[in-house]
Order: C-alpha cells, then structure tokens, then sequence
C-alpha cells in the first residue's frame, strides 16, 4: 500500500486562528484510493522549517502533499522552500503564463499575479478548476493552496499520477462503557486478527463514557469474522 | 521565547475519522502565556513513528506536548514508546495507585486501571480534574490524553512547569479583496516593520475573495502604528 505524508504550511494553523480543514479531506479522499495518510507535519511560513519537512518526507513516504503558501504575498513562500529542497530554480511557467493573460483580458499583470505562476525547475503544472493560478508536482511532492475548496479542486488534477491501492474498508461500532471495562477482551479480539487493524478511541457524551470501536482491512471476510466477535463483545454491556 | 511542539498520536486523525480539536486549543493556551506552538506532528499508533517524534522534537523545542494513546486499550502505546525514546522502564506510580484504589472503593483493579497508572520511571505524575488517571512530563516532554476535556483538565496541571514569555498581542483587519491586488503594499508595510509579524491569509466567501491581514508583536506601540498603514491600505479598496 503506497504510504503518503502533508505538510500544512501557515502561521494561521499554528497560532490556533485557524482551524485545518485540509488533513480530514485529504486522508478520506486519499483512503478512497487505497493510500495510506501515514504522517502529517504543520510548520510555520519559515524557511528552513519547509524545506526541512519536504526533504524528510519525501524520501521516507510515497508521496507528499503541501498546503498553503502558494499566494502572491512576501509571507508566501512554499514554491521558493521547495525548490530548494530540490537545489533547483524556479521559473514561470509558458502555459500558466498565456492562460493569465487571457484570464486578464488586457489587464495589467502584476508582480504578486506573476509571482503566483513561479514553479520549481522540473515541475508540472496541475490545474484547479476553482482558480487560474495553478498548483503543481516535483517528483513526488505535490503541492496545492491552502483555501479548502482551491486545494479540493487542485487535488482533482493529481489523481492521475497516483498509483492506487488496495481498498481498506472499515466498519466502526459505538459501546457506551469506558475501555478500561472491554480492554482485555479487545486485546484478544486483535490477537485472532492480526490482519484486522482493531482501535478503540473513547469519547466521553454528557457526561458518560463510551468508545468507538473501528476495524480496518482489505479483507471484506475477514472484517465479516471479526464483526461477530465485537457485536457479542458489545452485547456484554 | 519559548518554543512548544505537539505530537497528536491517533490512526483516527490521519485516517479523517476524528477531526483534532487538541492543536488549536493547545496553541491559543501556549500562546497567553507566550509560548509560541512551532510544530506539530501527527503520528499513527505506530512504535518507531511515536519513538521518532518524541526524540526529534524533544532536542528541537523547549516543550513537547503529546496528546492520545494513554489509555486502557492495546493501541494505546503511548508511554511505552515516551519511556523507550528516554531509554528507561515504566513504573506504577504508588501515589496515582492509591488514589485509583480510593476511586474504586474495593470494586477490582484490572489489568486495563493498572496500565493507564504506568509512567516513565523518572516521570512527574500530573492529575487532571476530569479523570483519576493522570496525565504526565517526563524531562520537556507533557503527555496528555486524546479527549479534548480531558487534555483539556491535564494542561492546567502543567502550567506551573512552563516558563511564561513575553505576550504576543495580534491584530486583524479583513479586506475585501484578493491578495494579489494589495500584496506588493503589504511587502512595504512588512519591510517597514521588520519587529511585527505581518501575515495575509486568503479566504473566499460566497465566491468572493478576502483576506485577513494579521499583525503580531510583543511592542503594542509599534502594532499602533502598523495598523495605521494596513488600515490606511484597506481604505484604498
């Protein structure tokens, strides 16, 4: 299964102004293709900070996806950090550059509207529906604005050049009583699974203690199998 | 000032079945008492993954912040993996075993209680006033809990070990424009201000674009004056 990491690139997230609302639509849009959301860094709009999570990353996991950055102002500045990563140049790209221009219909175009047509040396333009100004692959790192529905669009354009995986299917089953009651009999339930990702993440609902119990496989059968043995488990309590 | 990290541990987040609530929480805390949150990881229930983060981070920042994987189930690996990235044993700590005792008023203490009462040896017992079981710090490293209310009770404990710093105060202005058309001015008004943070983050709102301009320093006099050249700005559009 092709392993992949995102780096959330802003200030805004980790500052708590902003909540991320990318990694969730990224891990279940990349779930549905079989690809595993295995790490995921947030960093600041910092130099060294970027290039150091892209040049980790991107050796250790399939594929890297960024948000954010990508803009037209000074605190943008994520194609700049990934060419480095890279040791290349950036350049403006021919076909980015015609469709802005007929975008503006004789409109004056700026340095921050150039600014936004910059890509890596090696790259390749990926196109949002949503916008004009594109996102882009190098290598295995692709990388997409910060604006969910933009990022959501840009997305869309990099499915063709991910391999697809095995489907993991999961089923998921609430049990009002906190863990520490049905942890032991879990533990067994994972032992004659080992094929079965078995978790348990609690919640607490007014008050009261519960937990949801999710299994995970590429195995229809086995998750059938295994689903038996939660449902008697959940009927002790 | 100080530098904070977070390690949100959970398959849940990284699959998109639980949206993380901890981060912004946590960074909007750090940031009262002016500590600055400067990354965050997130990370599967996996060993060498947690192992990894722990050491990386620990070395990097002033404080690591962990949250999940502390409780009764056998996913939750948590400690385990603090006490084996610090090189030494768990323990049961006699202090926390009492006070589950009392809790449970001669009703059984099972294996899955005595698991959530284990620490690091050379760990510091830290009691949330949500749960008898206690969060902890070993060294710079605070683990909390996954459930926001109680990771929430945890962080209390943990004021009293942190360094406050100098407060960042913040500021910010929406325009109704998009980026590209103020970015070149914003550049200026930041290169005027080299000791304030400016940053811009888009945002588009019924298909029309914005952003918010937002400016941040420790020196409220020089934040006065900055705002009067972003409001100055604004009132261009």
């Amino acid at each position: 299964m092709k392993q992949a990491s995102l780096i959330i690139i802003g200030d805004e997230i980790l500052s708590g102004r902003t909540d991320d609302k990318n990694l969730a639509y990224l891990a279940k849009w990349l779930g549905k293709l079989g690809i595993n959301l295995s790490e995921v860094r947030v960093v600041l709009d910092d130099e060294s900070a970027i290039i150091e999570a892209v040049n980790n990353l991107r050796v250790k996991y399939d594929y890297v996806f960024t948000t954010g950055g990508i803009g037209p102002t000074h605190d943008d500045i994520t194609t700049e950090c990934v060419a480095k990563a890279f040791g290349v140049k950036t350049r403006i790209d021919d076909d980015a550059l015609e469709k802005m221009k007929e975008f503006l219909a004789g409109k004056e175009l700026t340095e921050p509207l150039l600014k936004m047509l910059r890509i890596p040396e090696g790259g390749e333009l990926i196109y949002s529906p949503a916008t004009k100004a594109p996102g882009y692959k190098v290598d295995n790192v692709f990388v997409m604005a910060g604006i969910p529905r933009i990022m959501q669009g840009m997305l869309e354009g990099m499915y063709d050049y991910l391999e697809i995986g095995e489907i993991m299917h999961s089923r998921s089953f609430d049990i009002m009583v906190g863990e520490s009651f049905f942890a032991e009999d879990l533990t067994h339930i994972q032992a004659n699974f080992p094929e079965v990702l078995v978790g348990s993440y609690p919640f607490s609902k007014e008050g009261i203690y519960g937990a949801t119990i999710v299994l995970r496989s590429t195995d229809e059968s086995l998750l059938d199998s295994c689903e038996l043995k939660v449902k008697d488990l959940i009927s002790k309590y």
